[in-house]
């Protein structure tokens, strides 16, 4: 159905597209006032509402991964010039029909918003709300990762893509550090970002919440004497996972919880977060699925 | 022994230091020889000779791993403005018994060389020598891991940070992609690159040797109908992990060799290359240690 452009001129493909989309695309020069707030966001700005994070996206697979979730796009901008793969025409279709607001912009206005080098002439601005905490109660519980004081969007990301492949019901950022859905994060998670609730919450409230769901409390602790294989993870299980730097934070702590850690062979006295983290999902997601004997 | 110097100036700190070593270390301006060289290294100058990697180090963690696992040390950079916790007292004292030639630089000259924003005054560049085949056979041989293709320093120094914690024994690099020893790599690493013998190798020589040395080949390959926690590592095992875009090369797959794969419960088809590897590193580990049962 889509051909491939590539050797079209930059201007054969603005016409061809500005003339497929007439009724969805408008014309945005650099002062408008979508591109300016797109440039805002890039710098900070914008504070995010207590309702909705901002989100920029840009690059095929995280556009599609937002399509899939059906995310709300806001703003799509579209720089027709960088537009040939038959992947990014039907991208490029999907999100016109989507989104409130669609621009054509040309290649200097587009450079101006977008950070990425092969963005596919497509950038959107979704706005992603902020779940509460009983949007996980409605779901299967039995799986869901706490992050604790986490500095790192990208080891944030990697985690929501390994959350996303152990099949977790949800995402609690308790004491958070890092910003979240920033593009390294959103990329980091390959799109997962868009899948999973993402509450953000108090310790006390989350570890009430997980209390009263009967999920079982789980600390990966580097200085815990239970290795994570000799535990039976039969009960839903809350992952908590706390900063390379800091740990946990002592008020996880007071709730009543088990401790595990991960057996450190060599001289390091610790793994990267996310990678602690999916070694630990992995040991749960497969008990529960009865596929592991364990002594 | 050493005290905390944050409320002396610059100027003070220098002083200090030019006369505690003033038998080690010469001063260097920005034309100096051995400025010049860091700031081609930086650019990618100075092609890799056959025999070593010459590596930029910088960061008090990593030189306290440089220095841990005996590290060359050919230059040493130290601005001594920058030098005031007894941490970087103690290591500067460390470097510079041990480096072959130790330079004071000012300020403006360090940020020239510097790329690292909290880098403590300390700068040094190592040969590290390129290892052969060989010299992996003369460790207990268990567990080794071959890294096909992979294209990220950042994911190549993270799996040798895991390869620590599961007390491997060592990398081989088929394929080679990335560029090796970058600052990225030594700090997703942790130091751990210094530990382990890293060899480069052609496949047919790698395969000869783990062959010939009754390793089994493990493929982790997403397609395997095996799922890695259903088979028994009893015997050594070479993991070979490939690039997330292109998979492991052909070649390996015209060896002997079992493939595995994890399990993916979500939508997302693979893990991140360096998450995949500790999981699989982990379920070796921990079998050879005889503390899982298994079905």
């Amino acid at each position: 159905m889509y051909q491939n452009w590539s050797q079209d001129s930059p201007e054969e493909r603005q016409q061809k597209i500005a003339a497929l989309y007439y009724d969805k695309l408008k014309h945005a020069g650099r002062g408008h006032e979508a591109v300016k707030y797109v440039r805002g966001l890039r710098k900070g700005h914008h504070d995010q509402s207590e309702l909705q994070y901002s989100v920029i996206i840009e690059g095929l697979s995280v556009l599609e991964a937002a399509l899939k979730y059906q995310v709300d796009f806001k703003y799509l901008f579209v720089c027709p010039a960088d537009i040939y793969s038959p992947l990014a025409q039907l991208v490029l279709a999907q999100l016109t029909d989507k989104a409130h607001h669609s621009f054509l912009v040309s290649p200097k206005t587009f450079t101006l918003i977008s950070a990425k080098d092969n963005s596919n002439g497509l950038l959107a601005v979704s706005g992603i709300d902020k779940a509460k905490l009983k949007e996980l109660k409605s779901r299967s519980p039995e799986l869901i990762i706490i992050l604790d004081g986490l500095e790192t969007p990208g080891n944030i990301g990697t985690i929501i893509r390994s959350a996303d492949a152990v099949n977790a019901d949800g995402i609690i950022i308790t004491n958070r550090r890092a910003r979240l859905f920033t593009p390294l994060m959103v990329r980091s998670s390959r799109g997962a970002c868009f899948k999973f609730p993402i509450v953000e919450s108090s310790v006390s409230e989350a570890s009430s919440f997980l209390l009263s769901n009967d999920y079982e409390i789980i600390l990966a602790d580097t200085a815990a004497p239970i290795n994570y294989y000799r535990h039976s993870y039969s009960r839903p299980t809350a992952l908590i996972m706390g900063s390379e730097r800091f740990g946990i934070s002592i008020e996880w702590y007071t709730y009543p919880h088990t401790k595990v850690s991960i057996p450190m062979y060599g001289d390091c006295d610790s793994l990267n977060v996310s990678i602690a983290a999916t070694v630990l999902l992995y040991e749960m997601r497969l008990q529960k699925e009865k596929l592991l004997n364990r002594a």
